[in-house]
């Protein structure tokens, strides 16, 4: 299955082909701030960086240097992604240890993204628990930063990798997209391909949106039926509808919202069934939090898993997946699943189906260090084919 | 001190003559589990990975790569061993933060495992907390990944080291011994040579038995007489005593049980006393907390306190050293050891016998890190006397 | 503003004329323990290895090593410092995780000192809480460490970098004064200038002495005019301001202790005015904790923020700066800075004067990762300016 130096060289005269320009010194936000060039370039680079590490060719283009991680919510798997994403290039890891489920403000930000950068090639930051927030967040140590360079502060400008954010989780999504890739044997198979992002009863509260919002902002770009569905109120953040409408339209896909997950599931050649918060519950959640209302939220939490409990029903059965094309659409999931009689009495999936998929299931997840590395890759080189060739032909061997 | 490079040859020979090829790819579960070439090999290659760094050769064999390390219970000596040696040979530490004093169970076991290994080439386990359990933990995880390896989730199939189980602390035993072989000036001398491996009081509880479990199934292969001593009820796992036996057989050596401290001790080369709690409690304490039994756990670690301390006399007096052989059997502890009138009011241990021994307690433990590098080693070249060969040829330094 | 290949051949010749022998091998603990020329040495290899990495030119003379971190008290900018330096180098920071609060005990720290550091190159310490005690651990972990070097137990004898103690927080204040060297334009222009190091408001409680000591203990070895002004109660140790008399004779320039913040900021060229706590309290403190007696602790913190409010009006004011020589004295402080109005009600400066100066703020910090580097490097090498020599010639980029 490795791939030969042959393929690896036509793999770099693709990606020379794609303009990525725009991305060198820059920042990885939402996957629609990104042109299609540069949504291409990551899957290219991330197949590439892939292809050698499997030929255990040497990736290591930094000698030296931090990334930092900032994790504001619990992660194992994003967490161990950039740690591999940054070791597979040459960068140490050092985690910035700020209090979990604490909003950050402003001038403490921009103080503490300097102090922490003087040796930073890259920051990765999760920051998904508050609406409004996270992004904002991030915006905020991106500027900072830059006035930092700009000031002479900083010998480099640290490039920002959004791990999840309050509106997208886009090494998460593109990640399951180039796992679609792989999957249906090239981009081009998955034109007309129906997809159902659908909710999904947990037993958990408080699941962020971006898992879904990063689906349907970015799956319609590559012309694919992309179907939304959830119970009343568990609405997503209009402004990314919006989004995903208007790709759909450009790309020659669709994009439109259903009332059941019957209906979603439908003929379906892929599902995605998770569990997500209302938003009205999410925004409502950072006021508390914010005005440190704590027993408001004990009763906030209460009163959501009262509402998700009506919706139990929305499950990922074996009968719904019968349901799908030919009964074997393919079933993704970020992980870990909320997984009926195996992690909880009641949850977003049959065990029975979780299991037929389990091997899809961590190869979806076994992009995303490479997603992560080709973020980085693109935002430190200004000719990333060049570099790339060169790394090929040195061959130096990561195992000696 | 600094071994010539001649002398490095000569031990990169003896190392052609044994067979390794079954530790490529493989994993550390228990020594017994190693044939006597494989053990050799593992104080062989330790030895040769000193040699080298004591010459400020570098045997840097990874270009990157991560060793991930799975603490189920507190550990400093450990982690750093651990974290050196995987610097040592050029691999990145990451920790994965399991929650301690909990029981892994195996869907989130397997999954979590795959889930931190995309670029793992090694793991690193300590579980010693729970009998039945630690063990099964790494087969699990092991099993897993050769899964995830078998499916083409994993490029690479990391490496299992145990770093402590409930049965055996091969990493711990196997320093023990390379320190004995360095002590008494070769594996050779050891042979007749009378250790005395015997329980002694500690006012803490619940202390694991792999350390006398690992110290009997391994000493007994080098025709020592191996004697175990401890007070009624504090047995070691009836398994592992049969494969001392067996050992001490082929090995012409003897494994005996002893039913007194003062017995044990007598003409001793080497004594060993260290506390460690029934096997009979710590199967209870498992139970107690699979079943959420905190109460009765405390009950539990009440009862054994006070069991405990009807045998305060089990303790390493400078009276009991004299009546080793010539007065001076060296004295071995894994540390921390609890030392009377210094850490604790009554413990395993005298403060003055624990004093005199300060240098070679220490430099029994120096050879952990050496011996964990080693395992990797073996388990990451099908030809290690060759690799070996190279970087010392090569001979980069260490510090430029 | 990148300094040319000439400028690094000058930087690196300035180098060589120092003697900086005794530095080899050896540890950094207090600014006044070292030669004029070990001062400038420290300041010259951390100007030359900024340069070399502005210049994408890698220092990396570790191949492999570890860099011990033990931060007893909470850090961000110190860790992150330490990390970035030790990165630099080669060296990989594993952090010791001693329990903070806890005031450490001789035998323990002397093994836990040999545990860790079979593998280390360097241990950064930080433990700056207890008056009496930071030092003495360093001292006790240095000693521990050359013990175990000299008995065979440890290979190498890591190098010890004080990151702050109760003392002294020669990290911090070299950092500083190379930013003046830097901003005024060159150590001759110091000469003469007047620098308030001045007590402050802030509503916390218990900061530690070490940076006006440490302040003190360096400025007035350049021939300034080093003003120190606090409230009565708040002193320095005596040992200390002994130091700054003897350095600022020496020097050519003062030390002198004035009574109020209006006087000590009239017509400085230089401010740095922060919080700390007394002398005694901290004395008080230390014995209480040492003691168990934590109710008599909070009574101490009570009665100790009942004091410092009775200095609220020692605040830096946009009034005061205005008395400052023509009215634009470089206001210093080592972050985070307790802003009036920002981070609390009341506090140390007032939000204009802090955002006015907020780049020089940020550009003092970025000095300290350097200047830890240069210990380090100093530490490690017979002749710094050799071995820079080598690495510049030889010119391997960071970012390949």
């Amino acid at each position: 299955m490795k791939k030969t130096k042959a393929e690896m060289q036509a793999m770099i005269k693709t990606l020379k082909g794609l303009r990525t320009e725009n991305m060198y010194l820059n920042d990885f936000f939402h996957t629609w701030k990104e042109s299609d060039d540069e949504i291409s370039a990551v899957f290219e680079v991330a197949e590439i960086l892939r292809a050698m590490r499997e030929n255990n060719i040497s990736v290591k283009v930094f000698d030296s240097g931090l990334g930092i991680s900032v994790f504001r919510d619990n992660s194992t798997r994003t967490r161990f992604s950039f740690a591999s994403a940054c070791n597979l290039l040459g960068l140490e890891v050092q985690d910035l240890d700020e209090k979990v489920s604490q909003i950050a403000h402003g001038e403490t930000v921009r103080e503490t993204a300097n102090m922490v950068s003087f040796m930073a090639d890259v920051i990765g930051i999760r920051d998904d628990m508050y609406i409004g927030k996270g992004h904002t967040y991030m915006k905020t140590v991106s500027e900072a930063v830059q006035e930092g360079y700009n000031d002479g502060v900083l010998e480099q400008r640290p490039t920002l990798v959004n791990l999840q954010c309050d509106i997208d989780h886009p090494t998460q999504t593109m990640a399951d997209f180039l796992h679609l890739i792989n999957y249906f044997g090239g981009v081009e198979n998955l034109k007309g391909k129906k997809v159902a992002m659908t909710w999904a009863y947990s037993p958990s509260y408080g699941k962020p949106l971006s898992v879904p919002q990063g689906v349907i902002g970015l799956f319609t770009r590559f012309g694919m039926d992309v179907v939304l569905a959830h119970p009343e109120g568990y609405d997503v953040m209009g402004e990314v509808e919006e989004i995903a409408k208007k790709n759909a339209e450009k790309s020659g896909g669709s994009y439109r919202k259903v009332a059941t997950m019957e209906e979603a599931f439908k003929d379906a050649d892929i599902v995605y069934p998770k569990s997500w918060a209302p938003f009205a519950v999410m925004e409502e959640r950072t006021k508390l939090v914010e005005e440190g209302k704590f027993d408001e939220l004990k009763d906030l939490e209460k009163r959501c898993l009262e509402n998700n409990a009506k919706f139990k029903n929305w499950t990922c059965t074996e009968e719904l997946m019968k349901t799908t094309k030919d009964g074997k659409a393919l079933y993704m999931h970020c992980l870990p699943a909320d997984i009926t009689g195996l992690s909880c009495k009641e949850g977003e999936v049959d065990q029975s189906v979780f299991d037929r998929y389990l091997v899809p299931l961590y190869k979806q997840a076994s992009y995303k260090p490479y997603i992560i590395a080709a973020m980085i890759f693109l935002a430190k080189f200004k000719d990333p084919a060049g570099k790339l060739t060169e790394l090929l032909e040195a061959a130096r061997p990561r195992i000696k």
